[in-house]
């Protein structure tokens, strides 16, 4: 059993309400707070507390976590004047689910350890089912300490928790994850876009990928969802989009070409113009398929 | 079992071979020709009988087959001086097995049912070691009872076939498939790259995968044949170029826009051009890897 | 003064019909041959013949002349059953404007040289202005003797005529500068579609560029059609289209990588699935524009 | 004539300094300071100031001009503990000549205008021959009097200076050129490139598109260093590869869809994994023609 009670949680959208609901669910006293209020009342309906600012959420806990959208929340979160980092003390642990830059996860750690916090960087996935479920697969970046402190919090929201290296690498390891996961999508769908234009029917493309050794679990999740229309978000284009150009900012810095991570954040960027940021990934193809009057 | 026993084989390259021996095994009676003699040769000390030109095949056989590399090998053994029309008769039943273009299976399919022979498109995938073992998967284009005659064969060289639609679907969902492979493994290679010069081990990014949502056998095999630096040929870069170039000109012809396909394609010129053609398809990234002085 | 004076010509679209009257307006004795009957007619009424086939046409002259739309439409006009090669006699000369392969160009060349015929390989820029007024740039590719024959020919539709090698050249140079032609326009395209949707006048970045050491008189002529939304056609989507595929397939062949070419074939694939594919290429990037709701 | 007479530079570059050089030509009183004090040494020598601090620079004039290489640098420089925001006192004239982002520019604008210091935003083109002689293109962004202020200052060191809208409008029409020029050098480069392996003569191609309505001053410029293997740097890799950046990042901001750019973004990656970052843009496609072991 975990050497902390009290439990924060900061960041209540798709993910973060589901992973408070899991902590709770196993047993943790649940402190919340998000940016607007509204989402932190319904789960205070559910026995969870409310804290005014982040920094009363860290001043009320043992251990406290994050879940929000982009670097710029999370530094506000952490940095801002009502922060983190000004209720936060010795002894404690920050677990940061979001997906965000290397250089912000290490500059994250930096500050929190000088006020004696243990840092892990621990983004997420298995989108809103897996949050719903505490099915989650983490990407850890820590230190090997501060990684078995947070085991407690990993059992409670996920089903494996791997530990990919120091502060940084776990963001690196997300980040190939979703390139990965966007280039699937994109390539299956091309794909059944083509055969169905051809006069093929596409559940056929699908059928023969899931029979070959080349399947994947995800391909009928998403597979179904883009020949259903089926669009209602799990995980959303602009997040996506986001996290490509996280990808792209790192294969910037790092000097590594990555011409196809490029092309579909391309594929992105078009759904996004077509106003399709909200909905799922699923649905990042939409634009090509209404262009060319298909399926 | 079968209402032939003589089978005919065409093409012996590194599938076209694997197949005729399952054929064999099997219990048919196998007749091969071979462009170049020598592969033939090879199966005549296996016991296979071995035939002077498509022609004779065609003559010596109850049902016959095709393996080779592109549209115009496979014109030249159907339509040649001595191809397999020429010696073909009413009753018999021709499957093929290579991936070339809707265009030509179609046209394969009117000519030989003029001559009364039953046509069966059959791309296959599963690479070397299923056809090897006789596990591959066949994506069929056919009339019902054309694909029930060729159950026989297809139960010989393959785990399951599945009926696409009739003639030139089996090729459309090959292509497909084709395509939706080499984005995988370019995007896994990507992402390797990437985390390998950010300082993260690779592994971490292939042992993440595998453990999430988006898994897939396929990873396992070829995600630790690049990293390995395993080059050794299951099926060539220059083959995936020719089917992603059919995918292109599908897309053409149907005016569907496939952005990433295009994308990935020039991944694989830029592999043909720094001299990888004859390798696998593992080291499709290998000259991002080499200029980036990565891994 | 030139050797013939009666001068065929097959093909009559936007570009061949305009080339034709001016071979009539500099004092040639011009036949014509066109698939559709009424643009020769339209022709007939200003004193040109009307050949009922090509091979009557090639009959009937001292030297003829092709611009036509794709090779397969060349193909049957030089090679068919009534084709120019059927009417054609020793000491003929034989010039093709058409934009086709560098494969048809020398298969023309052989075919033709063997009945004696000189064949010069002539494709043209400069669109239907160029055309109407005579001031086309001409890219031929021929012996430089046949290139001596073929001047005052040149000197009636074009302004220069640039000898760029043997037969097959002038293709490969018309296939560069049609790829150069279409990522100037699109590049122009996507800077003046972020400005404008910036709250930058558009306008302001085609002064700029015409004002900086990368102007060009294309620059005015095209942006201008775009953002006024003038499509009316010069030089056609499909025509762009299959010219950037030609030019994919010679790098293909040749093991070039040439990722920007096949980046903006993508485009016009775009183009062509939203349904411009007959209007111009100042339409390349009205997807864009209409799916961002831009300009 | 102006009604300033000392006139700061910071940021001694290849651009940098070749500017105050024109300025201490045209009559002005130049003070310079360096992040690397050689620079300024260098300048001290031919009669200007060295100033120890940008806010010691900022002290010491009537206007002061930067001219840096990124957003961060610049940041620095105005912002810094010892940046010209220090120095600065109202009624003077802030000219910033480098090619940052919108959103810095318009940061500068609000603190210095705060400080009664107006602002204009000025990137320019015309690369190193430009700056040295005095003829560069000046794109700015800025009030129609604090344009008028600056008009002595453009005079000197360029020949044309375009207002294109308040601040963050010169940055902007700005980076549509910077993508403009990479995209046309990379479409020649490609179009030579295969000409070249397809056994044609490079220079034909150069030669039709300067004789055709395409044609461009750049071409020569460019395309002859290209062919000559003439890397010397009037424009680094590193800087275009840095604005291209900056072009997708307005992108995705405004979220308007620009693939060409994407995709040569691409190629000047692939440029700098290959170690070429320092060199001119006119060896952006050399790993193309090292790897295809071409011209």
């Amino acid at each position: 059993m975990a050497s902390f009670q009290k439990v924060g949680f900061a960041g209540l959208g798709i993910m973060g309400a589901r992973m408070a609901r899991s902590l709770s669910r196993k047993g943790f006293k649940v402190q919340v707070w998000n940016r607007s209020a509204d989402k932190a009342k319904a789960l205070e309906a559910t026995g969870m507390g409310v804290a005014a600012t982040p920094a009363d959420l860290a001043a009320s806990v043992d251990a406290f976590c994050t879940c929000v959208a982009d670097p710029a929340a999370l530094r506000e979160v952490a940095f801002g004047a009502h922060g983190l980092l000004q209720g936060a003390r010795p002894g404690q642990l920050f677990v940061d689910f979001s997906t965000v830059s290397v250089e912000l996860t290490r500059q994250l750690e930096r500050a929190f350890s000088e006020r004696g916090v243990d840092f892990v960087e621990a983004p997420v996935t298995g989108s809103k089912n897996g949050a719903e479920k505490g099915t989650l697969l983490i990407m850890a970046g820590a230190s090997p300490d501060a990684f078995s402190r947070a085991q407690p919090l990993f059992e409670a929201v996920g089903e494996k928790a791997i530990l990919c290296g120091p502060v940084g690498a776990g963001t690196q390891v997300k980040l190939a994850g979703n390139g990965l996961i966007a280039v699937m999508l994109q390539g299956l769908c091309e794909g059944m876009l083509l055969a169905r234009k051809a006069g093929v029917d596409p559940r056929k493309v699908l059928e023969v990928v899931q029979a070959s050794g080349f399947r994947s679990p995800y391909y009928d999740f998403k597979g179904k969802a883009f020949l259903d229309h089926d669009y209602e978000t799990h995980f959303s284009i602009d997040l996506m989009f986001k996290d490509l150009g996280l990808f792209l900012d790192s294969a910037a810095h790092h000097r590594v070409p990555t011409p196809l991570i490029a092309s579909v954040r391309e594929v992105y960027q078009l759904a996004r113009a077509a106003g399709h940021g909200a909905q799922d990934i699923a649905a990042a193809a939409e634009p090509l398929r209404a262009l060319s009057r298909n399926l």
